[in-house]
């Protein structure tokens, strides 16, 4: 199952991240590493793996994508392990709440390769096995990534999860023509972190001018005020525009502001 | 990981048959009886398992797929797991030295698909997890079904392997309805007259901030502004939202309000 001496060296290619979160079971760590090498993919990250890291199960399943699996970053936040990533693609069934872009994995594959060939950096993001991804961390992403599955028994083992986005991601590679990118670059694209700070800032504010109201729909407002933010993929610059467009508007806005430094 | 009580039933198709032959590892055979229910295909056919069957592991694994397991035919020669076939396509590596057609796992499925519309009985036919089929074996197929793999890494885990036919196989059976659009049609769109409106808001909240300077740059800053909002595509709630979010970061702004009426 390991390299056989006449094959060329593997493709190891550093982009896209595949990011698991919270992984319960070392073999379908192993089984992603080994199916992400298999397509090309060397770049795998951990979110809080609920076993000892490195964990020898893990190891045993790769089947010789070992190193992959050393290389594994491992983060305990889901925010710190798509900081620089400049496109967040969650695997997940069709959330209904959420207004954003839901691809394919076809679709999903040619807009990740069309990414990476523009210089960006995405990310694919997979929950664990039983739960999937957390609403909050859905909310994160810029799009949703999701399978044609049986209705009736739609819940895929972790590891094939993976296979088959790895695979529609060396289909892709392998096709001649990929779909533009809607970006021409103008303007590097913004990493999940200067987002995050971006919403930091709307939300201090919005805090200050009571738009959170009634307290329990304030996650629910939260996700919605970034859902269209997200969708339009900011560039740099234009997070830096929309941080100036929030000090404009409160300019000269009295009363509270000293009281919350 | 099993059917929730909302579901519907699942989809189970009789064709085509998928043949595991001297599979080693019990695990597999249920990880490939999972996967294969994820993309409504229900027929299972075993050649000489390596371990006895019915195989606990293989149980564990399939995680509700069981009845596929139980209904799984057991035969101990090649030649009778195909006998009932009309088409056999048999999954792996180019071979040198055969006159086969060889397709990808798309361009496979939508053969067999077609196959299965017409009429026949296809199987699909996976190898051993160390070894792949032996070319005695290959000989009987009418065509060869090969991956897109990284020439360096080139061996998939066998519930891989299933799965990235099974997924190429559900994408077929779905062509020409997969979701090409994002929006569960939640909100309507904007119209354009909506999305001037909250320009219009935006751009004179921001020139009481002052921030449209220096004046002759005042239109390229206002096509930058609108440049990310109109790619967001947004929705009606979503306009109404924003401009809720404009009045929150104004509110209590003072001095120049009243000059400007």
């Amino acid at each position: 199952m390991t390299r056989a001496p006449h094959m060329p060296p593997p493709i190891e290619e550093k982009w896209p991240a595949v990011v698991l979160v919270r992984p319960q079971m070392g073999e379908n760590i192993g089984a992603a590493a080994r199916v992400l090498l298999n397509f090309g993919l060397a770049s795998l990250r951990l979110v809080e793996p609920r076993d000892r890291w490195p964990n020898p199960k893990a190891a045993v399943v790769a089947a010789g994508a070992d190193q992959l699996l050393e290389n594994a970053r491992v983060e305990w936040r889901f925010e710190d392990a798509v900081a620089d990533a400049t496109l967040v693609v969650a695997a997940t069934a069709r959330p209904r709440d959420m207004e954003k872009p839901v691809w394919g994995p076809r679709e999903a594959a040619g807009k990740i390769l069309a990414a990476v060939r523009a210089g960006e950096r995405p990310a694919v993001v997979f929950g664990p096995e039983a739960a999937g991804l957390e609403n909050e961390e859905i909310a994160r992403a810029d799009a949703i990534m999701t399978y044609p599955v049986n209705p009736g028994f739609p819940s895929l083992n972790l590891a094939n999860s993976v296979a088959v986005f790895a695979f529609a991601y060396g289909e892709a590679r392998q096709e001649g023509d990929v779909p533009a990118w809607f970006r021409d670059a103008l303007s590097p694209p913004a990493t999940q972190a200067e987002l995050e700070g971006l919403f930091a800032h709307l939300e201090r504010e919005l805090e200050r001018g009571r738009f959170f109201y009634p307290p329990d729909k304030t996650p629910l407002m939260k996700r919605n005020l970034r859902a269209p933010l997200l969708r339009a993929h900011l560039t740099q610059q234009e997070v830096q525009t929309l941080r100036g467009v929030i000090k404009a508007l409160t300019i000269g806005r009295g009363g509270r502001k000293k009281e919350e430094g």
